[in-house]
């Protein structure tokens, strides 16, 4: 049986006049977009074209909500209240929701951004929220999150569908952790090297951890990044390789 | 038969700790809320406050859409680009869904809000581009402004719904039109003529202009104001006429 | 020996079409005005009327600065990096500067806002932040602040003068401390009350704490409020007790 | 006698997350540095840092002032009230004039950008009301605009200094005005006919015109642009073609 895999990445992050990665190489890496919403990123405009141009290549849309934090591009924490981050939320998956239908696709998921990512992963209140957020509006939408996290223990609790995701760039402990950014060995910057690691969380289901031992990893999407030409070659490597080790790509959450 | 009319009111536009008018006496009056979209005004908590309140008092909700512009609560004209408008109506229209959604209900009809209102009455490429979003998004949808207006006749073009309004406290001139507010007449504030006023629009099609003449007006829906104490006694005194006229309030969207 | 004490409130906190406060009314109470700097309230042109009027009254003007959040009103945590925190409080110094310059009168002291105060009541890197910006920008400034804050103890190792302030209605523990508002006893209502208390922080430097007990208070400077009806009275009672006590009024900031 | 002349570019247009042009190189190209304020483009770390690298290299500071709409990038006309615009300069002169003065230099012209440049150019009331600012702010600071242009007779007229500029890359129609965006020949690409352009405004106060024929120049300073690679590399070879052909680089506002 081939194995398959879903890649995701933060698509539709531009605003106005400034411009943020290459969205269309980037499309044709992925099978999952994750579509920036406004509040972080993305403009209305930037939205819609975004979403159409992953609907024409059958790129699956998903909701990447975060702080409204323009300028912290939705990089710093917020105490926002959980009744005000629970609505945040829901206008988000709903401005996205109208790009989608008016190019024939919807919203197929949901990931948290940013700072909202970090937070969401270990603070059970704004988790709450977020869940709350996408059990009001559509309770078929998986939350596509960090394994172990308090987000993917909240929407289990609540009986929405997860979906855990594995990281191709960043360095793991050996206890399956993400090193911390400032942290050695928190980044895998050679293509083939990363390349090579995402192959093997698929087909073995193991990376190796910064200590040089072996960790289990679990994850039904690999989030490749796309905002550096850099970046671009490092994603297309990952498919590439992907392609070679035959290993199918496949959108966890589909049609 | 019993003649019947909708009345609409500009809801939803308090924002954060800043409160505007005074939504709960308001959704006692109308029949149809315009519910602000958040880019001229109203937070996404006020959003879904607002929305649900309106769904449980069997008030239709409709988008009041504007432009993006907080400082100025959209009263000030932008040149924005029609693709640009068009996909920030497509914005706002979501986000709004998305609170209907989640309270049982739906955005039933749209409504451009202060110099988006007043552009769209005569910039066609504007009115264009509104139309197109709507287009776009629900062909079913009507559109609420003022008769003999560009938006009016795009919609008409386009083949959507269109949706009359006259204005209880606005003076009218001998062509039907409104005094300009830098003109006298251009505000009628007793409670009693403006109540007198809205029962004879209804009834007899007919308002006093500024010069004294008779003037005929066909409106399917009058809009009251809330934004002041003052502005609550008048749509108040305008619904307790109409009723005391025997003239029906039916929102012209329904379920 | 007269005793005497500075009144200080929030003021220029409206924005655009939303009005908060009698800013008129608080100018005939307070000394010193704490005048929002456009990030979590008051548009610019709130800024130069609010500035005018305080200078015409001869009111001291003070930089209330805070997070970049309008919709939060500044009233949830950022975690803001150092650096931009820094640039962020001289970008609002700046700004109402100018509005103080075009006016004859200046900046004389500073005072964070909201969350932004609380904050830097105990996080020193932010509060090395705010007074990193202050000590660059013009190091005879004061910083206000809650007396034992680490802005207070970052200031004053900088070599910047530093301001200690009692809150007029908050409730204080045995230790001196407020009591949080989610406890009983946070908040002081009867404005009778309170103007007795103000009297005797200022007259005995003592205040009574919500355990009954005699608490010693060290301030230069009260804080009043003014964001409702209601505690416009409150503060004018405050001002009228002092008077009729023999206490007077003078901003701790001159010219 | 050696010609001079001053070089001017748009600088510190990044925000946040988004990177906008190569200031780094453009100020080793320019003597003047017309600096976002944050209203269009510019949050305050980023302007705190082009301020201070334009000081390093003793390139002018100028005020690169707005309309107050990120998303637009200030390209887009806001039928903004002449109080309200005023207040708005005053904001964002202040701001910067922050920035200036921790580090060691000061805000010594004001530019306006974008749709706000354009229409100060023929709205008499917009340019009024940037005058205002100005004037109220320091009557020595000189407005860099279009010769003949609304701003310039507005400021004339109130007794401030003007500055003339030219265009390096824009072509002009036979009555020295600006070819239309929307018209052939508007814009000059090839780098060396862009340099020639340029010297013999300096040299000859002449440019060939779109038609062929010559048309007369006065300009004290030339813009070039720096917001994309071939853009840096167009205003390197101004500044190089300048210096070959003994022109000196100077700018019109010194400290």
């Amino acid at each position: 049986m081939t194995p398959v895999i879903d890649l995701n990445a933060d698509l539709g992050e531009s605003f106005g006049a400034w411009v943020l990665g290459d969205d269309d190489a980037m499309l044709e890496v992925v099978t999952s977009a994750n579509v920036a919403c406004g509040f972080h990123a993305g403009d209305a405009t930037t939205l819609r074209r975004t979403v159409a141009r992953a609907a024409e290549r059958g790129v699956v849309v998903g909701a990447q909500v975060g702080y409204h934090d323009l300028a912290g591009f939705g990089r710093r924490r917020i105490d926002v209240a959980p009744e005000d981050l629970t609505a945040d939320v829901l206008y988000q998956l709903g401005a996205l929701e109208a790009m989608c239908r008016v190019t024939g696709t919807r919203v197929r998921y949901v990931k948290p951004h940013g700072a909202l990512y970090t937070t969401v992963a270990v603070d059970e209140a704004q988790a709450a929220a977020v869940v709350a957020a996408v059990a009001a509006y559509d309770r078929s939408l998986p939350l596509l999150g960090l394994p172990g996290s308090a987000l993917l223990a909240a929407a289990a609790a609540e009986g929405l569908p997860t979906v855990a995701e594995a990281f191709a760039d960043r360095g793991y402990d050996a206890d399956g952790r993400l090193v911390s950014r400032r942290e050695p060995g928190a980044l895998v910057t050679d293509p083939a090297e990363v390349a090579d690691r995402v192959v093997r969380m698929v087909r073995e289901r193991r990376v190796t951890a910064v200590d040089g031992t072996d960790v289990t990893i679990a994850a039904d999407s690999v989030c490749v990044h796309g905002d550096t030409p850099g970046a671009v070659a490092v994603a297309t490597a990952v498919r590439d390789a992907l392609a070679h080790a035959g290993v199918g790509l496949r959108p966890f959450a589909g049609p």
